[in-house]
């Protein structure tokens, strides 16, 4: 049976974590809200879920996975989940959960940046937090984004099976999530970017590994790939980079 | 083996949740930082600890957790391993992961909660961002404290082994969690906790029962149970309670 996957049809936000994992395992799945007849449906279609109340585990927000009658919310639990079944996680313990605190500290960083546009409130807008947002996003792009990504880095350096991967010597979730994450930041702060990812040699040439592979190609070359956009996580304001 | 738990040595924040599920559990732990002769000294051992170049997994920041040679850093994370350990969490795996996925949410609690005395950067000291921070607090208390807790209330109301509990029939870490989030809700906004935990009796109550449980009685009531302070994640500011 196909996973139905719920996420928010026009952006690629926290659910794009979910949706490489699942299309590196090339599993079976229905993408919910982008398979309805418009945005304004495939929306309501998920929020009416949320508003069920016959649902024993009800996800806080999307993104949240279905497999029969296994329902799971949050990015990390996802993956945690879909790791095991689809080989994107070791099975050994100590090496699963690395790749579990892994991924917990890059949805740390990804919260960061979509706090860079959203300092004061998510129920405000971009433009009246303006001034409060150039703020954080200076303190996010010149101590918050080394420091990520210098840690990556470093677990990159130290992994005894090869900077190829950040676990052991196969691709993990982690990786797909570290690739997510990069693009992001790579389409929000370009210029920043340009100069950081000079300083992370492995974190750049892993980045380029996992655009590479052939699934992740056909799935960034299609459209079933959102296009970033300024509803997002990661959004391109020019005065937010520096 | 006694557990090595590293933290910083004056503050509940994040290691809270740790430190509760070690106390509940009536887990053998030594709280490093805390064991050092002053609290100046116990902040060098863990600084020290997190520069050292030959651990193949670096934690990210504190806390972190070690058992003989595996280091877990994340909060989420270090309970979904003393989950297993010490009967803090179902065998069942749709809802060991169901209580990890509550866990999860009440970090993304926790990180807002932070956020409300620091929104603009974690470098700056709350006197540099107190206007940002009334605003960003107003958002918090008005839209997604009755949000969060909201969900937590549902959960507990459609647990069909009971509102004793979030997840099944026994005890997890996510309850323990649940109090302290709760507490330190109590601490920084008490006018509007007194109001919002009338619309939420089952997650009251269920706060109550764990403070009356003998181990974390025993616990809050020594001196092992740091108290809350303004350099933590739950401070009383009063000028953004409401």
């Amino acid at each position: 049976m196909a996973y139905e996957f719920y996420y928010w049809p026009s952006i690629q936000g926290r659910g794009e974590f979910v949706r490489l994992a699942l299309e590196e395992a090339g599993a079976d799945y229905i993408d919910i809200a982008r398979n309805s007849v418009d945005v304004g449906s495939g929306e309501e279609a998920l929020m009416a879920f949320l508003e069920r109340d016959d649902i024993s585990h009800p996800p806080f927000a999307p993104p949240f996975l279905k497999d029969g009658n296994v329902l799971i919310g949050q990015t990390a639990a996802i993956l945690l989940y879909l790791g095991d079944r689809h080989e994107l996680a070791p099975r050994d313990e100590a090496k699963r959960l690395w790749v579990h605190q892994i991924q917990l500290t890059i949805a740390d960083l990804v919260g960061e940046a979509h706090d860079t546009h959203h300092p004061l409130s998510g129920d405000l807008y971009y433009e009246d937090q303006k001034p409060e947002a150039q703020r954080r996003a200076k303190s996010f792009r010149e101590e918050r984004i080394p420091k990520f990504l210098g840690w990556l880095e470093r677990i990159l350096a130290r992994n005894p099976e090869g900077a190829g991967q950040l676990v052991g010597s196969v691709l993990t979730y982690a990786d797909l999530s570290l690739f997510q994450v990069v693009e992001g930041l790579v389409y929000a702060f370009p210029r920043r970017m340009r100069r950081t990812l000079r300083e992370v040699p492995r974190l750049a040439a892993l980045h380029q590994a996992i655009a590479q592979r052939p699934r992740i190609r056909a799935y960034l070359n299609s459209d079933r790939r959102i296009a970033f956009n300024e509803q997002g996580i990661f959004r391109h304001y020019p005065e937010l980079d520096g």
